[in-house]
């Protein structure tokens, strides 16, 4: 059975949805995710701003409330049918993460079996047949096929093979398998 | 470089020691080692001793002070000259185990970056050359060289190149590299 590896934050998990909300709930910093596109937060934001952001990921629950990213839940669960469906989330610098992350998969992918959830960091250990991933660090040292899911940060990316929603990484998968 | 994948408990952490010592401490019983030789608590404990030791994991901080295993240091820190070393650990079962684990880890081997370190559920998904592992269902799956690092309840397990300890394993991977 083929394998596929699916990265959590802004693949399943909205995670800049929530920074963009936090950020202005508690500074009234408004952060247009169109001025910012094509870069990452980390090169696009002021620097008082950046370190509040960046602090974020640390706190207890941060992840713990994300919301699912449209027709997510569809089509794993579709997937999990024919494929072996691992979730591989680079998160370890974050040691409160794990904990709100499998709590996260626990209640909206229930499906998903805890032995089939990684937390690393570098993701070239991984041997799967597709990884699924916004970050194009992580798809330059896979040895499958690699899909990068658009995200506001990637949309300059141009050496993969690009997935815009679920329903078209639905697509590209059933059509290669 | 070559990629070594390296488990934690009974590899690098005294994980049975706390067992047997937590227990005697809080119901007097008395683990003796070479009684349950060859076979997991699992199987080896009286029920009511064994709901107790399950529970043991899911406790805050179980992890956090667990004995380093004799030579494991050294041997890591040399290793980690000549090849990419990952720690690999199965341990999403417990939710409290990732943030005490990523703490032992930060004390004892400060060598390994927290980009190095994994934790899973099957260790299928692992690409590495060698998995250094206590058990046996791990090694199964692997499609490197698999080294069986000796435990109390793999000792009449012979399917796999086997460590006696961590000198035995620089030997090993030396005289393979």
């Amino acid at each position: 059975m083929k394998r596929i590896a699916v990265d959590m934050d802004e693949v399943l998990a909205k995670y800049t949805d929530k920074v963009i909300k936090v950020l202005e709930q508690e500074t009234g910093y408004i952060i247009n995710i169109e001025d910012v596109s094509g870069a990452f937060l980390s090169r696009s934001l002021p620097e008082k701003y950046l370190d509040i952001v960046t602090s974020y990921p640390y706190r207890e629950g941060f992840f713990r409330d994300l919301e699912v990213m449209e027709h997510s839940q569809e089509v794993l669960n579709h997937l999990n049918n024919d494929y072996e469906v691992y979730i591989v989330s680079s998160t370890l610098q974050h040691p409160n993460a794990p904990k709100d992350k499998l709590a996260w998969l626990n209640e909206h992918f229930p499906f998903i079996h805890f032995k089939k959830i990684v937390f690393c960091g570098d993701k070239k250990i991984i041997r799967a047949d597709y990884l699924i991933d916004d970050h194009p660090r992580h798809l330059e040292d896979f040895q499958g096929k690699p899909i990068l899911f658009s995200a506001f940060h990637n949309i300059h990316e141009n050496r993969f093979k690009r997935a815009n929603n679920w329903l078209e990484v639905e697509q590209i998968i059933n059509s290669n398998a």
